[in-house]
């Protein structure tokens, strides 16, 4: 299904092409504009995503020209990638259309900022996304709970994967739930976490799915939790530092982008809550003993993120703004191991689970 | 087994501590020096490891005080952990003994890079390692291939898990292989290379485990490569880039590193080969196009590398290194995809193993 309508959709681009070709005119490509002149942040579906500024690349034009040749090579791999079923990462990307202009001492692309610039064009331009023009981000990421999939003619259940858990791929449109049996999802930061949960069988106990990564959050991971939420409509809650770092990867699961605004409500969830760790968990959990003094950038972060359109105006997240500045300090979510190595599985999460102390 | 050897190992620690006491005697810790002075490479193991100097440190001594409280403290932390058969993270390790010592002002720990050293101590007095000790280090990576194994009550088939793989966790000391069936392994440095051999079936068709990590190896993949070396005899073939950072993964699996020497050759593989990428793949397979001219930092750590003991005197590996300074840029695997996106697993990988076109 997903692969014929992205074969289709680049079999119209290149038949409008031609046609253009065809009948003696400058060929050209009408898309929405990227870039921050154009990113609005759309009240409706509470994400980031491009307004209605239109740009047109022309073939014809000494300052097109380039762009114009980079996406329709990008456009002629997808095409490629798709008929013979076939993933690229962002790099192979790259190296397959690193190729000198016959006759010319000019490099298609130089750089892979190049390509990946191509590669969001055509996914504005397509409406398809990066996934479904089979281009890859990086993989990274475990997961367990009581989930059974089907992928590549696999069978596979959540609960049944020892220490490890199953490793997130870096493309999950084409993973089938076969069975489901969870009252919701708990994404974390931080891999040694999750292996504390894991090891603790904390989704065995509270009927949950655990999902992790380390450090941002890949485009796999948030696809997976997207479906996930839509597919079964799960809670999705977030534990994170309490950071400017952390808040950063709440927010972008929740709102979205700069970078991928141009995707819109495409891989955003809405519906995320923030579990911790909040400036009130380190009163109330006594964690004020292992506080971290603020340090510039976390300051200069902070100031970013405080600024936020969704943050400005929300009473809850400005509160933990103003108390962090108070403490002029940092927490991370393995101080709860000062309280006792299960802690965190035992008495925290699901004391906080239950009585719904999130941040929204 | 491994528990109760470890928690024998602790409880001799103790005993012989509280026997020293009740003698009145002032108590010490006696172990092999770790650090740059007393670091050799064993030639007949081909490891870096520890020499032969040896470090008193005694309780009732200013500047040993510390440190030796911090061991202490780890060691019980460590007793405990083996006895709830739980892990810990470095990070939660830390969090564990940081508080402050009753009517003083001083913390056992301030920072984490103390009771990092203090679990290396622990290492190296008692002959255990880190994962032994049930400290875990990050999770990274994932495998495939026709192997069944047991971990934690569940039967795992890595021939069996979709396009994600087996999520490989920090530990692998407990996991019982059932069923290896593979002629060798091959282990790369990045996981879109993962990605691009397992959408190819490269595991099935050349009959092999592939493994990656995302960078450095951690210390959970080199333990499941040692094992999988030691217990089934399987050649292991190491795919980097070419350059001093891909060279460096190689040199560490093989040879260890100076951080890990107390280790000795407890996580080395004398056996591993590098595959790729050589110089002299770069004029073989058509690369030349593709080189990036080396940076500052590159040279540095070329510099470095050359000299390493193991590399000083190896033919082979200073005709690599030659090569490079001659051509001033280094290559990535990934410029293999400007051959062709499968040209890596259809033609490349299978030429070289065939060939046995390895450095030693």
């Amino acid at each position: 299904m997903k692969t014929n309508k992205s074969e289709n959709n680049l079999k119209e681009l290149g038949k409008d092409l031609s046609k253009q070709i065809k009948k003696g005119k400058d060929p050209s490509l009408t898309f929405t504009l990227r870039g921050l002149t154009n990113i609005v942040f759309d009240k409706k579906t509470k994400s980031l995503s491009l307004g209605n500024k239109k740009l047109m690349r022309t073939f014809f034009n000494l300052a097109h020209a380039k762009k114009f040749l980079q996406t329709i090579e990008i456009a002629s791999v997808s095409k490629n990638l798709i008929k013979e079923e076939k993933h690229a990462s962002l790099r192979d990307a790259f190296y397959q259309i690193k190729r000198t202009i016959p006759n010319t001492k000019v490099n298609i692309v130089d750089e892979q900022p190049e390509s990946d610039k191509a590669i969001e064009d055509l996914e504005v331009i397509t409406g398809l996304s990066r996934e479904q023009l089979n281009f890859n981000a990086n993989k990274n990421g475990s997961v367990a709970g009581r989930v059974v999939i089907s992928d590549k003619g696999d069978t596979i259940d959540w609960s049944k994967l020892g220490s490890g858990g199953w490793s997130i791929p870096s493309n999950v449109e084409d993973i089938k739930f076969k069975k489901v049996n969870a009252k919701y999802i708990l994404y974390m930061e931080k891999a040694a976490v999750w292996e504390r949960l894991h090891e603790d069988k904390f989704w065995e106990k509270q009927n949950c799915i655990i999902i992790s990564s380390q450090g941002q959050t890949t485009r796999g991971i948030r696809r997976l939790l997207q479906r996930l939420s839509e597919e079964y409509k799960l809670p999705i809650y977030i534990l994170t530092d309490f950071d400017a770092w952390g808040f950063y990867i709440y927010s972008v699961i929740k709102y979205g982008s700069i970078a991928l605004a141009h995707l819109g409500s495409k891989m955003t969830i809405p519906t995320v809550k923030f579990l911790g760790i909040t400036a009130n968990d380190i009163e109330h959990y006594g964690l004020n003993k292992h506080l971290i003094k603020l340090n510039d950038k976390d300051i200069a972060r902070m100031k970013q993120i405080m600024d936020y359109e969704w943050f400005k105006d929300n009473k809850d997240w400005q509160e933990q703004f103003k108390l962090m500045k108070k403490m002029g300090a940092k927490a991370e979510i393995q101080a709860l191991s000062s309280r006792g190595i299960s802690f965190i599985s035992e008495e925290y999460l699901p004391e906080k689970i239950k009585k719904k102390d999130f941040l929204d």
